[in-house]
């Protein structure tokens, strides 16, 4: 089959072996797949991933056991647990520690075209979503952690830092809170896309409010982190949406003295993002930069990494 | 009147004048202060505090607006809000921004004599409890704080790290929640307390386990928060309770990749703390280990200061 494939460099094959179904998993024909900063990061050697990158899918199911979903358009959850320890055992399998991810841990991703997947971890897609709205559903579920993370009240003021790709999902998904909300970035065109949608919008270079309840961290930079402690009000939480930022220098006294509360935030919930997708309450086509055959995969790579780039889709039909 | 005086070198004066009381103060005749390790790091330039450092006390009040409360024995909350900033009117004074913190921050502390505090942060003193305990209520009340701040369940397997005075302070006052409860350190003098009192502990050197669902940093170290990072499980909270360690360097990859949420932790409420110490649900004689009269302040300072050593009283009688 073919696959976007990085073994300490990325390449196209066009004769790479189609996957092996395991017990209880399905074969997916994979047909449209988004490009994260996280397939970014495993090019420059995050994880240590070898393999075939790519978690952001929307696919048909060729083979399964159950047959009652063969066919079926469908997005899968991409974390694997083993069944068996207790975080598995608790339906927590995004936190089982044996666990395999999708395209970033141990396991062949969507770049290709086909993927396995267990049954359970799949969600059937509503028809009247298209293929180019289903393929946000995982980063979308990643911003809807946050609010099973966080109370969030019509009183809170929440403030998301960085107005790229997940910056933008972010604000979408808290704007179906109820909450005052307001979205920080220096990228003009980008914060646009969140005027349009009545979102409130500053640029960084201009903002200079604080004494925020919450303050969600999706710059992906160094100075995000000090920028968030500096907006957040005594008591208020830090939600950790990047796992660009390496170690980082963190004023552990700040935190202290303001009680701060800092929330690493990771893969979140399917159903509440299909969910807002299928209700129309977000709106994900402005979210799309530029769509690629998967034959032009390395030049969808290059182009997701230039600045102020959104999402790219690459199309494996 | 006598008091140590911090002013760039710590010294003891016996003319130092006695504070004025501002509208709605007493004065407060100190009889017992305990030395913290905010009060060491003070001497070493912490908050480039100057005047008298002490915030940790039980007096006499002797002159007052409220006469019902002239002659009575107290303990005080040490954050004196401004009164109209929307903290202090949301009864949250101590993270008021224009606030003073008594012996930490533009007021005179309680190694003196005489102090001064609004009457509202005063609270009456049951007969019950002596002067060496009473002494305790703020570093107790800010244990308790952890309470405040985090749901404990009885599922719950809570770490304590830290076998410090702050330390046993925490695992005493959790011991009063339903949990499964193990305090870590390196001092076999200090955790023999802890198991009299049936706290299970465990030596540092060969601690082993982990998978904690929260874990509370009463180390003071930086190696505290790696450690705490290391045996909190996916999703589980980590307590901050020391502002001893500067910068740290933190893996916030780890913080997000696990869910882990860190909480900062400072002062806390009195009045659980009080009952704690009425009902002897705490026994904080054993955690008493030496006292100085205030001529031998500057001694009293560096036997606080020694490893290993836990709360040196100071007799202001």
């Amino acid at each position: 089959m073919r696959a976007i494939v990085f073994n300490g460099k990325l390449e196209f094959l066009t004769d790479y072996p189609r996957p092996e179904r395991k017990t209880g998993e399905a074969l997916v024909k994979v047909t449209r797949a988004g490009i994260c900063n996280t397939d970014l990061e495993i090019t420059r050697g995050y994880m240590g991933f070898r393999g075939i990158p790519g978690h952001e899918f929307v696919g048909i199911v060729e083979k399964c056991d159950s047959k009652n979903i063969i066919g079926k358009r469908v997005v899968g959850e991409i974390n694997i647990g083993c069944k068996t320890c207790s975080y598995c055992r608790n339906h927590v399998q995004n936190h089982c520690p044996n666990r395999s991810v999708l395209g970033i841990m141990n396991k062949d991703g969507a770049f290709a075209d086909y993927l396995t997947l267990p049954v359970s971890n799949l969600h059937i897609v509503p028809d009247s979503v298209s293929d180019d709205e289903a393929v946000f559903t995982e980063p979308l579920a990643s911003a809807f952690e946050i609010m099973e993370q966080v109370d969030i009240t019509p009183r809170d003021r929440v403030c998301v830092l960085g107005d790229g790709k997940l910056g933008l999902l972010v604000a979408q998904a808290l704007s179906t809170a109820d909450c005052r909300l307001v979205i920080v970035g220096h990228h003009r065109e980008n914060l646009s896309i969140m005027d349009e949608l009545g979102i409130k919008t500053r640029l960084s270079s201009s903002f200079e409010e604080s004494g925020f309840d919450i303050v969600v961290d999706c710059t992906g930079s160094r100075s995000g982190m000090e920028s968030a402690m500096k907006i957040t009000k005594p008591g208020g939480k830090i939600v950790l949406k990047t796992t660009v930022a390496r170690k980082s220098s963190l004023d552990l006294n700040h935190i202290v003295i303001n009680e701060l509360s800092l929330i690493g935030s990771r893969c979140g919930p399917f159903k509440p993002a299909i969910d807002a997708i299928k209700s129309r309450s977000v709106d994900l086509y402005p979210l799309i930069s530029d769509t690629f055959s998967i034959h032009d995969g390395l030049r969808a790579f290059q182009a997701a990494s230039r600045k102020g780039v959104l999402k790219v889709i690459l199309n494996i039909d």
